[in-house]
């Protein structure tokens, strides 16, 4: 565990950068204090930071030199009563990127270094104040932009996941100590795990790690938010319908200034659920060019979606036109199992809808006038029924990192050779590699087993100050 | 005061907005702890936050309904030990805006508001925490980017300013009072206040007036980056000289990652004082051009600069094309206070420095390599000599604020016309006129005098949270 060394103290702004009314700056390790006694003045005479309890807010000035840098807050966390477990502090101070500045130069002189991103979170990994699946939810919550999405993360950092990956390890672990007990005693022939139990737990242990390996397609969406591609010519009105789309889901939320604004562009939160949706190009526009690049474009974007929106202006639009696109569209993408909604806009422009229209039923259609905020409601409640959010109501757990979905992968499979090995009456030191295999990928789940690489690629993705 | 309404309980995000690894929700007023009583449940058992002390951080999960929104460290801030002077509230959460959004959307439902940009502060004036022109000041700490705005911000914060404005107020006020008095007795024809010790004090004020005024222009420049106009023709080494200077000011400053990036382009930090580097096009480039539009845009930028920059390439540029250059830049320019330095780059690329360049002592003339970064020390050393520090190493009192510097103004004509008006002899009650003028404009800047039009405009400026 070199990649960090953990006995230093480390600093960093623990808010987001920018100007604003305050901003954290966290420092943690053995000197924590030490620094903070140097550097910080309590208003209130004779008050100690050395003797001062845990947790509590301390008014004063950070000085340099005998000059004030700032009026501050400073708090206290003794370890282990601190989110790294070591001794912290944290400093709120006047939200100036150049007070900042100033205060971590005072920090970094009198010893502290820079925390890497991911590196206070690293530490309570460390002090076994989270497992290595929780240490990952922190990352994921603080990204998470959807009620989905931050149920998923929070409940993974409360141990949910965790608890259920280390009931299976304890459980494997159990018959992999008799098997390799019975290695010890190899030359009397004994057999101290029983097979029958063992295939028996096998199976269990397959079938859950099937039942996660599939919440992953599940977590993996509701994650980054479900992909929806959006085909149909220019001016059919898709960006129209966006914006109708995203006021609506607005005015159902509270109105938050400056907190509402999605990070991510064309990320429309719908009732907790984040959906991607992904302009394309039309799918028969190109069709008369040669080196039809752009459709292909269109298609790999297609691909990606998990639900397809077809829109067309009903005022211009034959039904052969439409019937063509679709046959086109299936023959091209092959998989059929995408779910197509199609979307008639411009109905503001007819009196009533064409009778033939209305016979359109082999497929979703969905009449509206993203123009005037007609039936958009409709296309909000079609989307959710993509989601399977019993999924999530009922206390199951749903993977939705891909490390986890890498590590339930090997376990599996090493499950799978073990069982097949005990088939064909393998012996029990090549029964107990399998199993030891299993055990060490269930372990690098939750961090029992690990590596500097391991830590390093998880740490590297988090935010500096966390 | 109606103004804003300061009875309501209001909350906002206290931190820049971004993902990060944590954000503070700040909410103050009188429904503060209710409101956190009953979104907020310690994880000590028993523990009351009606009851908890004043603070205390308070690990704990944010409820909404049952459902954990996070877990997040609140305290209390007891009134008036607050930052408003109001009960309040912080709530540590994770760095995420969909948690933020789903906090403050928590205390909305309880009845809490948005606040507005600066009402925070606002509040904290109404309270009497501070008065408005230390109010003023933490906006303008928030904003400072170098040590020498910073200082200012943060002396007119801790009350330097307001003291100096309160005590001349304060002996104005006496004499003003004197002739109020006077005009109770006018009949009687007595004379309080006396006329010459009035007179001495107006002096005395007036000469105040004018020191503060004074450092306006000093005051305005450290506050907002001494701007420094630089001419000369393309490809002469504008950019590579002001990366040069950006660079040897980092290598000065520690570097810490994400904190030393200016925010301002072109501005640049030269040890403590914020210069602002204005490109030009060149001077003489357009002069055969019939429409110079451009070089009266140039001329434009130059009258708005403290220091001019006349940069050529030593190794293809004759004596005569500097002087003719520089005549032009008089004539056009008219005055001749504005400080002219030049630099002659690209000495890299000659074996010696031509004997009749080293003459050009009539004008300060600096020869660098931008390229090699040769002697570019020698122009920061220069730049920094334009800037009058002792003025703020004494405890003078500096003027950075606009709005400060219009009341002093009005102020001092307001005590010219007393003095006139002592001077042809004017009664009692037109002298109380103009005494009470100059008092109403010095009550403005601290604001003891004040409407809500100057508090919409003051605290408007504000960031939201602060």
């Amino acid at each position: 565990m070199s990649h960090f060394d953990h006995k230093d103290t480390i600093c960093a702004p623990a808010t987001a950068p920018g100007n604003a009314a305050i901003a954290v700056i966290r420092v943690s390790g053995r000197e924590a204090f030490s620094i903070a006694e140097r550097i910080f003045i309590p208003r209130k005479k004779g008050l100690k930071i050395m003797e001062a309890p845990s947790h509590l807010m301390i008014f004063g000035d950070v000085k340099d030199a005998g000059n004030t840098v700032d009026e501050v807050l400073l708090t206290k966390f003794i370890a282990p009563r601190s989110y790294t477990g070591d001794d912290m502090v944290e400093i709120s101070c006047h939200g100036s990127p150049y007070i900042q500045q100033q205060i971590l130069k005072l920090c970094l002189d009198l010893g502290a270094r820079m925390a890497r991103p991911g590196e206070f979170t690293m530490r309570a990994f460390m002090n076994g104040r989270m497992d290595l699946s929780q240490a990952e939810a922190v990352a994921d919550l603080i990204a998470s932009n959807s009620s989905a999405s931050h149920q998923i993360a929070f409940r993974q950092m409360r141990g949910h996941f965790s608890d259920r990956i280390r009931e299976l390890r304890g459980r494997l672990l159990e018959f992999a100590a008799l098997i390799e007990l019975e290695l010890d005693f190899s030359e009397e022939d004994v057999e101290f795990a029983d097979r029958a139990r063992l295939i028996e737990l096998l199976d269990q242990i397959e079938s859950e790690l099937a039942g996660l390996q599939e919440s992953f397609t599940l977590g993996n969406v509701l994650k980054s938010g479900i992909p929806v591609a959006i085909i149909g010519k220019p001016n059919v009105g898709k960006s129209t319908l966006l914006n109708a789309i995203l006021n609506e889901e607005r005015a159902i939320v509270s109105d938050i200034p400056g907190t509402t604004r999605d990070a991510i562009e064309d990320t429309i939160n719908i009732r907790g659920v984040a959906f991607r949706f992904i302009d394309t190009a039309g799918l028969r526009e190109s069709r008369d060019v040669i080196e039809s690049v752009g459709i292909e474009r269109t298609y790999e974007k297609i691909r990606q979606a998990a639900i397809i929106l077809y829109m067309f202006d009903i005022s211009e639009t034959s039904i052969e036109e439409i019937t063509d696109t679709i046959e086109d569209f299936h023959e091209r993408l092959g998989d059929t199992s995408k779910r197509l909604i199609l979307i008639a806009n411009k109905i503001d422009l007819m009196e009533e809808i064409p009778h033939h229209f209305r016979e359109l039923v082999e497929w979703e259609t969905l009449f509206v006038s993203a123009k005037r905020k007609e039936n958009i409601h409709l296309i909000s409640d079609s989307l959710l029924q993509s989601v399977d959010l019993a999924a999530q109501e009922e206390n199951q757990s749903i993977v939705t990192n891909s490390r986890h979905y890498e590590a339930l992968a090997n376990t599996g499979k090493a499950i799978a050779a073990a069982r097949q090995g005990i088939a064909n009456g393998i012996s029990g030191d090549l029964l107990a590699i399998d199993l030891r295999s299993a055990l060490h990928y269930l372990g690098t789940i939750t961090g029992e087993v690990t590596s500097d690489e391991i830590l390093g690629e998880i740490f590297g993705k988090f935010c500096i100050g966390k």
